[in-house]
């Protein structure tokens, strides 16, 4: 009766990465209505037929996959399962207005859990005059599943696709890259021992900025507003969920082109280095910056006569640049050397 | 370290109803936007500045809570989660124009197990000329959850929301109900007919409809057009997901007012009354039509002054009338006693 298990040829899901399993799935799909300017492939759907676009995203959360309920307090994984929608609007550089949250939970969260949870939620939306306008329960059968889905607007001619990237433009990505991913090292870190020994009492005080970045990410709609301000519109934008190496890839094939960044610009915190150090002698910050994920900074191309706009900007940081689509994607060491850039972005 | 067991205080989830539970949950949020014009508590929620609104709404289905692999296709279950969500854009008298699907799953599922979940996601769009605009792909531990967002319009003076209700309004319903949850009903006898003898082969031939209308839904989008076509607005509206009973009771609430339907006026097919008559002697087909949900019909009131615009659309039903808040949401019987409608709807 089940319909569930093909014994033949079956594939496995991991035989696909999940971008190349969306492409596959979605690939047939024709769009109809006059509405809709964007579908698929990019961090919010494009709809309306007016100058001023609506944006439609969805992100979910699942326990056990995006996060672990040994270290994660609920109220920051409500304020995180809002953040991280709304970092999808400011990746269009678009404005959010509301938001609507699914939670499928099992009987083992309590009604007080949930209020913890929503409390989170309610935070974030408050934080960025967001309005929550939809919500429902659900049973689960295990573990907690958050999908956000986040409505947002911007004028046609400032919305910021993957695509427009062109040669020469200059690459821009805002706060540091790497530090989410070491507070998740640290907290990984922690739960070992704190498993070994329930006894120990962790002491994460002198973590507190890479733990925050992890726990509590920002949407960087403070960028998209001084952009703004800079009447400054990028050719193109993303924002940093999964390592910048995987959102450069994003950018290079949606606007069919190449990038070369330089190492010594990547912006790395002080702290995340010394989080590598503590870890492994054979781990580099880089690393994490490249492909440690969750930091949900902005990356976006401009046009090389708004330099002078940018270049001040505060949090912005100039790390490259758009080259033709045959040189690939590549980083440039100090040393000078090139080295091509992969995806192994860990999600969040 | 956790924070996810509440040892004092602790409230179980079951204690509130789904519903009561998202009023306490989402109390304290105030709307912020003047772009947001209707929030938690209706089908949709309402978006937009001008006359032409945008609907959003996100509905979730949980494995094991909603569905059961044992007995649903998976290309019965992208259409239904699909057709779920359109009709929620219906139940605001709207016109669906786009839909997002994020699907967690567990690596027991195969690539070809979502191309055919897809499949159905596909029908479904095309069916109803709806455009996929975006979609994610998640791990989760155990079983699939599926939540699909969808994106519809209407124009301001067409919406109908569930509070608009008045005293002497017609209730009307469309279609049949309890239909779904009979099929449910066999499908689960005959699960557990098989799951005794793994050779039994189930004849589900006979009861075409029942299990039609259980594994593959319609959103009642020509409902929506009839009404335009007629001129009438409904003064409320909702779709039957839980129950004639449920939806009664919420747009009661909703509009502060009773309301008396008669028994022999509920649409009723004459396959759910052999489904009921097989199953027990006890089991009545206005139970089902009462409680068992999945029905995805529109239940709505109309002016009286609509009377004659309504009466003859085919597929409508005209099942009794509005009354004041005092009165209660009754039922009456042939024999003209009258029961007080409760909510036990069955969640699909």
């Amino acid at each position: 009766m089940s319909e569930l298990e093909y014994q033949e040829g079956r594939t496995e899901l991991d035989a696909f990465g999940e971008f190349a399993l969306i492409d596959r799935l979605t690939d047939e799909f024709e769009p109809r209505n006059a509405s809709t300017v964007k579908g698929v492939g990019d961090d919010c759907a494009v709809i309306g037929e007016g100058m001023r676009k609506t944006l439609v995203t969805t992100q979910t959360l699942a326990e056990g996959i995006h996060f672990d309920m040994m270290y994660t307090p609920l109220k920051h994984l409500g304020y995180k399962a809002v953040a991280v929608a709304l970092s999808n609007v400011a990746a269009m550089n678009g404005t959010p207005r509301q938001v609507m949250v699914s939670v499928a939970v099992s009987n083992r969260y309590s009604v007080e859990a949930l209020e913890e949870l929503y409390a989170g939620i309610r935070l974030c939306c408050e934080r960025y005059d967001v309005d929550l306008v939809g919500g429902d329960t659900n049973s689960s059968r295990s573990g907690m599943v958050l999908t956000v889905t986040a409505v947002g607007e911007a004028d046609e001619e400032r919305l910021a696709y993957r695509s427009g990237a062109r040669m020469h433009d200059l690459i821009c990505v805002s706060g540091d890259l790497g530090s989410a991913y070491s507070g998740l090292l640290i907290l990984e870190r922690e739960k070992v021992t704190y498993q070994a020994n329930p006894n120990f009492q962790p002491d994460l005080d002198s973590y507190d900025y890479v733990l925050e970045r992890f726990l509590k990410p920002e949407p960087r709609l403070d960028i998209v507003q001084a952009l703004a301000k800079a009447d400054v519109v990028p050719t193109s934008m993303i924002d940093v969920s999964d390592g910048l190496a995987s959102e450069l890839l994003h950018i290079c094939k949606a606007s069919q082109c190449g990038c070369e960044v330089y190492e010594e610009r990547l912006p790395i915190d002080y702290q995340t280095t010394r989080v590598c150090s503590e870890m492994s002698q054979n781990m580099l910050p880089v690393s994490n910056a490249l492909n440690g994920g969750g930091d949900y900074e902005l990356l976006f191309t401009v046009a090389q006569k708004d330099y002078e706009r940018v270049k001040d900007l505060e949090g912005v940081h100039i790390i490259g640049h758009v080259t033709e689509q045959g040189l690939g994607a590549v980083m440039v060491t100090p040393q000078n050397s090139t080295i091509t850039l992969v995806a192994q972005g860990f999600r969040n």
